[in-house]
């Protein structure tokens, strides 16, 4: 199987947690912890590497994770790193992630923050045509070894996610590539050190069709670009990742079908004739991560159990449970995975309202307060999505490595209520 | 005009907006900073000190508003403080506030934070029977000043939110009275301990009518209670609040209106026979509160522009904008409100993903880069919510005085990138 597609088992999970319950990493009073599996996160960007050309930049996307250390260990194993806000630059850097390995997108970037990107020499995907200008003025009065590119909005439809999907018609990224393309080509041919292209499309409920009619589009234009301006482009970034499964039944296309989508639909592509960039975060990240969070009450007669995480850590499954939905297991006090007839359960966190459920309808065995509630593919878009609604301590995380033996490394330790009094004073 | 129902007009805010770029709290590179008016909050709870019984704690709800400096003005006011979670106690505590008049509401206390919030005698509710048996135990091996009150879910029905009702069928929280008054009965006869009862219908989206029907259910419970336990209560938590205005055409009820329904519906609640809480959150701080953001790119032809606060700031009004609408205005770099002809606006966050959109067909006048963006009424679940989605620095937070004659104070400093990299590491 695909290291794209395998996920953590239940088995494997219950060992971890056994793992993790030895450990100085979790103590009595610990109520939640994540587990994020360096070994997985290295197979998966080796794997990247192995099935994409080889002057191919995969910068992870940092929003899907940004815990410093495990952005070390990516770095390591041979990414880059995207950075959706000047922070997320710093902490690429922080992450000894060489510059020009950087990628800074986001749609709001002040001329300060183009000042310091170009100053640090990351890559740099401008979002719009006014942005080009402000990189232009920049660079009357400063050099650069940035790489410079362009988002471009090729309209190839939303996918079944409206918050995830980034090429509609009134998307906020990226210049629309049916009004503007010639003001796009006129870029190219005014601006020497623009260089790039870059698309997105999204990732989650994203069709793999979707993601090559857009690279299909880009290299279009990036064709009519260099027959205007008689040079060649340096790099496309292929933004957008791919889908990610959650459910049991659900089966994502892997960075290996991808591929041969891309050299059946858009050869030139993946050619060599120029670097490719890719963004992906979700489809990495997600399935090296797990969490385990106590039982802490029942209420039987309504089905449901309370847990220690809620919304803080999974808003979208909490705010949108139609789209955002996790599976779950159910471990024993000492770590052993339980089985035996199931009941839809409902999963409650801690968080005072209402609406701070995780979990619907969830098959599960009976539970009993200090079982451990298991929930997988945690690994993206959980902790780096982290609210403070309620205060609530964000919980440690620890890392996984499978050899030379299995073991535990702190990510990150978890918070207290004195950091918390520290964080809001 | 009710203080509670009167909000900080454009006019004012577009003052109170120059005041601060005069200030050392906004530079250069401000792109956003939020207002926290004290004095209004102030006089908000002086006003429910007026219209409630002298015998009223009136506990705020920090997840509203969790700043130390914030709480620390409303202790000094003269405000208790609720707590949704153990950080919250101790945000209490930080803040100055005495342990009787901190009010520890969690659904998913632990004995070990049981134990701690009985040692510091700050007033406990307990969210269930089996949490009874808990606080049993530990007061078995301890003793404790602690006010101890159970919640009851009077299933009286959701309110318009389902996200914020916290008194339907199927609601986490409290003992449901159709199915357990007996034991809730019982338990006051067998805990000696066990002095107070606790409701909470919801605030935003419920009505006077559902407030006052849990109190009516409330009251006869009471009577129930002491006919068989043949003692006094001392404690009512009449939890849930008061919704608030966040548009023009909205007119909430005041703390006086809901006084006055209470007297007519539950006379013996306010008779000052026993002692009252409330847990007013949003209708005390949402007013209090405006945010100014840097206008940082339009795309005119989708009437859009880009600001630098969105679903991090403003999660609900990103994720559920059906049910969460901000107020806003438009001034220019200088502070001066801007008028004249409005047309309908996207309003854009920063973040990089596609639902980042805080508000939507927003009448205003032409924008252009470096405005202020006005969000009103942002004293109330936002900053306290704040999401780590692309990793921005929360922006800092300022109070207005307005006397002796009106100043700022700061009560949050700005985060920075190096701060974003000590948080993830």
């Amino acid at each position: 199987m695909d290291v794209f597609q395998d996920r953590i088992g239940t088995d494997q999970a219950s060992r971890i947690l056994q793992l993790a319950l030895q450990s100085e990493g979790v103590q009595e009073a610990t109520t939640s912890f994540l587990i994020h599996d360096l070994s997985r996160m290295q197979q998966r960007i080796e794997s990247l590497q192995a099935v994409f050309p080889p002057n191919c930049l995969h910068a992870l996307a940092i929003k899907a994770n940004p815990l410093v250390a495990v952005l070390r260990h990516a770095a390591q194993a041979g990414a880059g790193l995207e950075a959706a806000s000047i922070e997320e630059v710093h902490l690429a850097l922080a992450a000894d992630c060489r510059p020009e390995r950087i990628v800074f997108d986001s749609p709001a970037k002040t001329v300060a923050e183009i000042e310091s990107a170009l100053e640090l020499g990351v890559l740099l995907n401008a979002n719009s045509l006014p942005e080009l200008e402000r990189i232009e003025t920049c660079l009357s009065r400063m050099t650069s070894t940035s790489r410079i590119g362009i988002r471009v909005n090729p309209e190839c439809g939303a996918g079944s996610i409206a918050e995830t999907s980034v090429a509609s018609k009134t998307s906020k990224f990226g210049v629309r590539l049916s009004e503007h393309r010639s003001q796009l080509i006129a870029a190219f041919e005014k601006y020497s050190w623009l260089t790039g292209l870059h698309v997105h499309v999204g990732s989650q409920g994203c069709s793999l069709k979707m993601l090559a009619d857009a690279a299909v589009e880009i290299q279009t234009l990036r064709e009519q670009i260099e027959a205007a301006s008689q040079r060649k482009l340096q790099f496309i970034d292929l933004g957008g990742g791919l889908p990610t499964a959650y459910l049991g039944d659900d089966t994502p296309p892997s960075p290996a079908d991808y591929m041969q989508t891309l050299r059946q639909r858009a050869p030139k592509l993946v050619d060599g004739s120029l670097d490719l960039v890719t963004e992906f975060g979700r489809s990495v990240q997600a399935g090296c991560g797990i969490t385990f969070s106590k039982v802490e009450y029942l209420r039987p007669e309504q089905s449901m159990l309370i847990t220690h995480v809620g919304a803080d850590l999974l808003m979208r499954p909490a705010y949108m449970p139609a789209n955002w939905k996790h599976a779950f297991a159910l471990c024993d006090a000492s770590g052993q995975l339980k089985e035996g007839a199931q009941s839809e359960t409902t999963i409650a966190g801690p968080l005072c309202f209402s609406g701070d459920i995780i979990g619907r309808q969830v098959p599960l065995p009976a539970a009993q307060p200090g079982d451990w509630l298991v929930i997988r593919d945690t690994g993206a878009y959980t902790v780096g999505m982290w609210s403070r609604h309620c205060s609530r301590s964000i919980p440690s995380v620890l890392g996984y490595q499978a050899t030379p033996s299995p073991n535990l490394v702190s990510l990150r330790q978890a918070e207290t209520p004195q950091s918390m009094v520290q964080f809001w004073s």
